[in-house]
C-alpha cells in the first residue's frame, strides 16, 4: 500500500475530506490515507507550517504529504508539488511548506491543469482544489507518475511564512507557534538552534510573569501543578505544567506572547 | 482492498465506531474503512440525506456506503440494502437515502436477520444495529455475497425526506440544507435545477437582509469580508463571505431560513 | 493487512497521532491503523479501562490494541505488553487494562528499551513514549516479533483501577463509568453480574430522583422523552431517555453518582 498523509482545515462535520479520499481512491485503490488533522485554523499559516514540520519525517520513504489549507482557493496562488529526497509534498504555495523547505533539499513543480487532465479528465471547480487538483496530483504521484509529467519546474521564490528566533547578545526571543491539547506552550526555538550556539548555556527562561531557571528532562521532574521548561518531543523549547494546562493558566496565545531565554 | 465508507451519529468519544469497524474487519480483513463523518446531528434527516449525496459518487465502483443515523433503532424501521449501478448502500429506511434514490436507478432489499445469521451467527442486540446488522451486511457485500442472499426485494415505498425547491413564476424558494465548517450557507437549489429552466436567468438572490445581484465564480472574486452567491463545489447554490463566516454573520439556521432567487 | 487499534488522549488537533502512525508504518507498511478515539480525558483511568473493554473483542485474532493514556510519561510507570489468547495489548502500566485482565487469561511482559532498540534504533524521548516505545512495540508485534524478544516476563502485580459493584442483601450499588454521546448513563453492573445472582430479580432501579420499575428491551419501548433502564449493547445496565439526553436531564456525572438496583 502507498501512503498519503492528509492535513486540512475541512473539519470533521462536512463531506469534504470524504470527497477528496474518494477521488484519491478512484485513481489508486491501493493507498492508505492517514489523517493528520482536519481541524487546522486557516488564519495562521506559520502554525500550519510548524505542524507539518513535526510529522513529515516519521513516514516511510515515498510517502506523499497532502496539505490543503487554502484561504486563497480560486485566486492566484499556485498549486505545488515539492520533491525532497524521501517525500513528495502537494499543496498551495502560500507558506505552509516554510519549515520543510528550510530543512530539506528540494525541487518544486507548478501543477499544470492541462497535464493533470490527461490523467484525470474531470471538471475542475473554482472552489474545491483539494478534490479537483491537489488530491488527484497526490494520488497520481503514488502511481509513479513523475512531477514533471504533472507540471513544470517552478522557478520563482516560494512563499515563506516562518519567523526565526531573534538573538541579541545574552537574550533569545522565541515565538509561540503552537499550543497543544495539553496546554503545552511550544516555541520556535529548537534544540538545533541551541546546539549551534556552542559554549552558551541557558540561564533562565521567562514568559509573562513566569521565571524558570533551567530545563527539565520530563514533566514529572517537577511536582504536579508546577511550571517547567523542557525540550519537547518535537525538539522545540516548551513551557508546561506537570499534569496541568500551562496555556490556560497563563492565558497565553499563539503568535502573540514571547518567550525570553537568557544565556549565561 | 475493498472500500466501505462510514457515516454515523456516533461521535468521536465513545467506542461505537470502533466496535463496528472490528466486526467489519472480522468478516473481511481486506477492507479499507473510510470515515466520512460521525458528528451527524440525528434530528434532521434531510441534512443527512443531503450530505450522503455529496460524496457517494466520488468513490470507485463497488464501494459500499454504510450510513447509520438511526433514532428509531429497535423499533419498526426496516434495515435496507440499496443497489445502484456502481454502489451498494446499507442503512435504515428512515429517509437518509432520499437524495440518492432521487438521482439513481436502484433496487432495494430488506435485510433478513435469519439470512444474515447464516453468514455471521452472532447475537443481535436491540440497540446497536450498526454493529449487529448494518456493519456485517456491508462487510458481507464486499465479499461478493449478493443482496438477495442477505434479504429479499423490498416492494414498499422507501421513506423520503427531501424538500424540493418551490418555483412560482419569477421566484424560486430554496431551503437551507447545510451549513459547513466555513459558515457557507448551502441550499437545495442545484445547477441542474437551473439548467432545466432554459432561457431563464437569475436576477437577484436574497436571504434575510442580504440582496445579491448575481453569481460569482469563486470566493476571491469579491473583496474579503463581502457576501457573495455562487454554485458551490457540490453543485448547489451557496451564500458565503469571502474569508468570513456567512452563517454566523446572518445568524442563519439549517432547515429554517429561506433563500429567494428572482428570475429575469 | 495487520490491524492495530489506537486509543489515546492526544486529541485531533495536534500532530501526535500522525507521528505515532508514521513510526508504525515505517516499521511495517502493511498495517491498517484503526482509531478508536483520541478524545480520552486522561484523569479518570477507570473510564479508559472501561472503554477498552467494550471494543477489544470485536477485532480479528492477532489484532494489536495500542492504548496510550499516560499522565505519568517519563516517570516510573512500566511499559507493558499483555498477551491474551487472541490479542496483544500495548500501553503503560497505570490501570488502563483493568477490565481486560479481569476478563481474560493473560501473560505480561515489561518492554525493555535495549531490546526494542535492536529492532528500532531511534532516539527515545522522555515525553512521547507513544511514538518512541509503545507504537514501535505494537508495530514489531505485527511482524511476528515475540513479546519475549522485546522484554521480559513482568512478575509484579499490574495496576488495577476498577471498582466492582457493591451488593448488600437486596440492593446493588453500581457506579457510573461512562456517559456516551447520546447522554446514555452507563454503569459497571453487567448482565453477567446479574446472571450470577440466580433466582434474584430486579425490582426497581433508581438514580437521583428517578425511579424505574424494571428493564426495557430497547429505547423505543417507552414514549419519546421518557426515562428507561436497559441492558445496553455493551452488556451493562444503562439509564437513558428515548430520543433524549438522560445525563443532561439529570445533571449526572461519571464516577460520582450511584445507581441503586433493588432486588425482589
Amino acid at each position: 500500500l502507498s501512503i498519503i498523509t492528509f492535513l486540512s482545515d475541512f473539519g470533521l462535520n462536512d463531506w469534504y475530506t470524504g470527497c477528496v479520499k474518494g477521488v484519491i481512491l478512484s485513481i489508486n485503490q491501493n493507498i492508505q490515507i492517514i489523517d493528520i488533522t482536519h481541524n487546522i485554523s486557516p488564519f495562521y499559516i506559520e502554525q500550519v507550517a510548524f505542524i507539518m514540520f513535526n510529522y513529515y519525517d516519521y513516514y516511510p520513504e515515498a510517502t506523499v504529504h497532502l496539505a490543503v489549507v487554502d484561504p486563497g482557493v480560486g485566486g492566484e496562488r499556485i498549486p505545488l508539488i515539492i520533491r525532497t529526497e524521501k517525500y513528495f509534498f502537494v499543496g498551495p504555495n502560500n507558506g505552509i511548506f516554510s519549515y520543510i523547505i528550510a530543512n530539506e533539499n528540494y525541487s518544486v513543480y507548478q501543477v499544470e491543469i492541462d497535464k493533470l487532465k490527461k490523467y484525470n479528465p474531470h471538471f475542475i471547480s473554482n472552489t474545491f482544489h483539494a478534490r479537483d487538483i491537489f488530491g488527484p496530483a497526490a494520488a497520481l504521484l503514488t502511481k509513479g507518475i513523475l512531477p514533471e509529467e504533472l507540471g513544470h519546474i517552478y522557478h520563482q521564490e516560494l512563499m515563506l511564512n516562518k519567523t526565526d528566533i531573534s538573538i541579541k547578545q545574552d537574550e533569545i526571543l522565541a515565538k509561540i507557534v503552537h499550543i497543544d491539547r495539553f496546554g503545552n506552550i511550544i516555541s520556535n526555538f529548537s534544540i538545533n538552534n541551541y546546539r549551534q550556539m556552542k559554549n552558551r548555556k541557558i540561564k533562565e527562561i521567562s514568559l509573562k510573569n513566569i521565571l524558570l531557571d533551567g530545563l527539565e528532562k520530563t514533566y514529572s521532574n517537577v511536582r504536579k501543578g508546577k511550571f517547567l521548561a523542557l525540550w519537547g518531543s518535537h525538539g522545540f523549547l516548551e513551557i508546561s505544567i506537570n499534569q496541568g494546562n500551562a496555556a490556560k493558566e497563563l492565558k497565553c496565545l499563539c503568535n502573540k506572547d514571547i518567550i525570553k531565554i537568557k544565556l549565561e
